[in-house]
């Protein structure tokens, strides 16, 4: 085996190029055998074997600098770079990162989790790198999907501008998850049918040079038809527009051309783009046939490339999608609008039932917000599904073109609370403050699935402006979804469980937590109140009330983070009404970023389970003897 | 007086078309008179008038839906649409908004403030118009600076993709509010120096048509030759690879080829964009030779064009500006990142002394934040110069690129707290939520511009990851700015005044509405203690411990929402640590959306003045009693 062999890059520069295409095939193998045990995200590694073989034959890095926008497809670089023993740990509670991590490799100099962040950063360091007078080169590798989003729009705007030597890899698989939309893609898709790869570029700049300079009123007719016959014979207009040279379409697994065509790339002044189309899941059929399914798949077969499901309710999102079916079969102004998430969001159902009515607009959150808006002034009721992690991307549009001026717009806020293995940059721990905090919202979260039916009734009869509702990243509780939805009056909770010793205000998951630890409590003779904490703003105002003229311990538990959380919303209505001297406990996630691993390791991590809230609980009685 | 007689826009299509010059006259007549009173966006009206008339004659608002982009170019909307009679209370206190504003007009379908939206917002009414069956057009107004914000590059992408009836009138002034950069303005400048003005495309197109199809291996080939001489006879192509049929330039000061142009493009069939040039300031001199410092000046004397200044110490803007030339020219890794403001953000003397440190990126305020990630990754110490209410766009990038990797970048966060007459889309009253919830991220907030001085220091030789300050848009005090700034300790705050009766913690400009309350109820003998939390976060931890031993009341006071704010983080801490029956009052910004006004009627609506602190004082003397 020659990866056997491959512990850092330098390795790969004493192979021959028979033998990088050899490697290329092990590590194909590798891959496929290892996420078959522990998933992961298969399909877009397998398409970039040969690029970031090249990438690391050619380039020194970590003195040149290799960003992988996402990161998600750098499996192939950690093996490359002295992590390859460790994939067995992939993904799992204190194992190998999912994405790239500065903390894991010298060799990891951006990490991210987000998309389309990989050209603004390259830009940054190849402005260091000029100010410091250094030489290195900054090479971007780039996905069709993400290149169309609103900040590396904003990046290559500004890179074409100033002309710094910088290195764009367009990895062009025709699919972000799901396949692109886009003008640009669709620009992307005419190049890739001309099929005139590599273009001497230089050649046909030589001709162009030949034709002799023209003076006076006729120059810039010239230049022009400079410019036009560029065109003719060149690719990639748009980009050259842009500032870039534009190299390609090149073929991905091609290695000696993809190796020829960087030292090509290499050479340009300025901005550069490669254009490499790869195909995703490339070497294993199941992956290559249906990447969509195979984006990021848990455990599988390799023979039959069947993926091991596991079996018992149904998912949140995946009742979310249905019952948007439902409703949108009996109201005809709900529109669903997703950022390239139409699987992930539980709508390719609602797509298929409602092609009109479905508004996939790529990796492109901020658009989709202000279009949601756009959607609702006109007096329909867009519900924008999209992930909590991702929200955070279009925060300004929630709050100035959505809240202020309080447009109709729900939120189906998907993977809300921790994540499990997507790990840290993918955690939606932050979007009851910054959500909650806004003026004219009103946040929801359920505490089974078929309490998220009623919720999404409740938005759907809301017309007082914006309203979200959050729900995790898990399977439902096992509740009956066989009723007609109802709406909830807004700002009530729910009491479950009676109880005078404490009273538990849980949000969603957290109400089983409360209800496993109260019924744990109860064999102690501990009677704990246990309320379902359903509307995190508005919040039930009477209830705090009524609890505060009982003097009873609060307890407030959410899957979200300590600062600004519902917590602090409990405690500021408290002092905003002058009630002091009441015991409120708040249980959340504290104040840093939580890692990778299963949800339960995450909670048990921070405490967010029924043995520390007994712990809690426990924690009263001295205060409690001491009132009585 | 022609203007007397129009009252709404179809009043304007009786009139013909000398009588509609004349009309633009009186307007730009009425614009330079108004606004030397009230001050305002004074510029960037007088460059859209035509073309305002233009669309108001040719289309019919509201029914047809006319979308301004930021909407501070809508003054000749406003008056066109019923409202010049308002115009003396223009940006006051309950008076006419100097954006586009729903409530105020039905002829106000958009309403923004931060740009770059409105393609967002026109592709969700054009979707909803084609879902509903109605026929009513959608044009958007954007200038050339705002085209490039992502949000509007994403819509674009979006718009050309599907192929929707929008037009885009695209205000080519050259500007936005600084002169603009990035590779998409070179190539708007290229197309404006060709002045082919108006091709017809028609007659191209048609000649095209007429070259005979060819079939086989050739057709490809002919295909690309008919694109390549489109490009040459043809402006926009950039856009025409986006989807949209562009149209342009045409010179946006005539209009009678204004509205020819705009009938011709009425009837493209799918996306079209007209590339409209116009100069800021048209028709008024002082404005069109220095559209910079007139983008949107106070009151200025007719004649003189001299705009009058208020005489008073230095904005903290200024002060921020000159310090950071000081401390850059001690420290080389100090880099300063605009985005496209700046002489808003005081750095139009930086970025003469160090043009190579002065990075504006335009619009693209995402792209500025991890462009900041970038350099600080390679050992840079990036300034982010942003207003607070425009960082708001920047949060996912604030949360995924910055605090998660723990990156030394600064934010200066100007105009933090009420902005005046801005009103509520500028308010900077959200930062303190949305900053503090975030691992990692240091906050300050300075009593005084000698303090900032301070805390800029202080940025500067912390290196353990983010950290911000916040200033308001104001002068600062008076305080002497003759020493050398020296850092502050993290997290510490200090008391300025003595007192036992309560103690209020202070950030930023409050301190000072607590110094004077305390000096009035001292002459009552009640005595205030005065303390500047000048870090919001991390708190004083072992100060709030202090005050806790006490059980002295604790009132909080910020100019920012309640919600999740400063008060927030000081009831979080107590109840972290289980202290619990303490008196917190927090003082700060309710939950809803203060509009325009002076900062002192802002403050007064809410109650941050000394008055209504004194009040709350006073409330506290029967708790008190009882406790004592």
């Amino acid at each position: 085996m020659l990866l056997e062999q491959i512990n850092r890059p330098e390795d790969l520069k004493r192979l021959s190029l028979t033998e990088l295409e050899t490697l290329a095939g092990e590590i194909r193998q590798f891959l496929i055998e290892k996420l078959s045990v522990t998933g992961g995200h298969l399909s877009s590694n397998l398409g970039v074997v040969e690029l970031t073989i090249a990438l690391h034959t050619l380039f020194h890095s970590p003195y040149d600098k290799l960003l992988f926008d996402v990161g998600h497809q750098a499996y192939v670089h950690k093996i490359l770079t002295g992590r390859k023993d460790k994939f067995d740990t992939l993904r799992k509670y204190k194992g190998l990162c999912g994405f790239i991590k500065r903390s894991e490799s010298e060799h990891d100099v951006w990490e991210a989790g987000h998309s389309s962040t990989s050209l603004s950063a390259a830009m940054g360091m190849a402005m260091a790198r000029d100010l410091k007078g250094e030489h290195n080169k900054v090479v971007a590798i780039i996905g069709d999907g993400a290149i169309t989003g609103g900040m590396a729009l904003e990046a290559m705007n500004h890179i074409g501008h100033e002309k710094k030597n910088i290195m764009v890899i367009l990895n062009d698989n025709e699919m972000s998850i799901a396949p692109n939309v886009g003008a640009i893609h669709n620009y992307l898709s005419k190049i890739r049918s001309d099929r005139h790869y590599l273009k001497a570029k230089e050649e046909v700049e030589h001709l162009l040079k030949k034709i002799p300079a023209i003076g006076g009123t006729l120059a810039k007719t010239a230049e022009k038809l400079k410019d036009s016959l560029k065109y003719f014979v060149l690719n990639g207009v748009w980009f050259e527009e842009l500032g870039f040279t534009y190299i390609g379409p090149v073929d991905g697994h091609n290695l000696p051309v993809l190796l020829d065509t960087l030292k090509q790339a290499e050479k340009v002044n300025g901005p550069v783009l490669v254009h490499v189309v790869t195909t995703k899941g490339k070497g294993y059929t199941p992956a290559e046939q249906d990447s969509h399914s195979w984006h990021g798949p848990g455990p599988y077969k390799i023979e039959s490339g069947q993926v091991l499901k596991s079996v018992g309710p149904p998912m949140y999102t995946e009742v979310f999608g249905n019952t948007l079916i439902e409703l949108a079969e009996k109201d005809s102004r709900i529109v669903a609008v997703t950022p390239a998430m139409p699987g992930g969001s539980g709508l390719l159902k609602f797509a298929k039932h409602f092609p009109d009515r479905m508004i996939d607009v790529g990796i492109a959150e901020q658009h989709a917000a202000t279009l949601c808006a756009g959607l609702a002034s006109e007096g329909l009721k867009p519900v924008f599904a999209v992930y909590s992690t991702f929200l955070q991307r279009a925060y300004d549009q929630v709050v100035h073109d959505i809240c202020r001026p309080k447009l109709n717009v729900t939120f189906a806020i998907d993977r809300a609370g921790f994540v499990g293995p997507d790990g840290e940059t993918h955690q939606g721990v932050y979007d009851i403050s910054f959500m909650r905090t806004l003026p004219n919202m009103v946040l929801m979260m359920p505490k089974d699935e078929k309490e998220l039916r009623n919720m999404m009734q409740t938005a759907l009869e809301y017309e007082e402006g914006p309203i979200a509702y959050r729900y995790p990243r898990s399977s439902g509780t096992g509740s009956s979804l066989d009723e007609t939805p109802t709406a909830i009056p807004i700002g009530t909770w729910e009491t479950l469980r009676e109880g005078d010793y404490a009273a538990v205000l849980a949000a969603g998951p957290m109400v089983q937590v409360a209800e496993d630890a109260a019924e744990q409590l109860a064999k102690e003779g501990i009677h704990l109140r246990v309320v379902n904490a359903r509307f995190i703003k508005p919040l039930d105002e009477a209830y705090l009330l009524q609890l505060a003229s009982e003097s009873i311990p609060i307890i407030t538990m959410e899957e979200g983070c300590i600062q600004g959380g519902f917590g602090s919303a409990v405690m500021e209505f408290y002092a905003g009404k002058g009630i002091v001297g009441l015991h409120v406990h708040v249980m959340g996630i504290p104040d840093y970023f939580v890692e990778h691993g299963s949800v339960k390791e995450q909670r048990e991590e921070v405490g967010l389970t029924a043995l520390s809230l007994m712990a809690e609980v426990k924690k009263l009685v001295p205060r409690k003897r001491q009132r009585a």
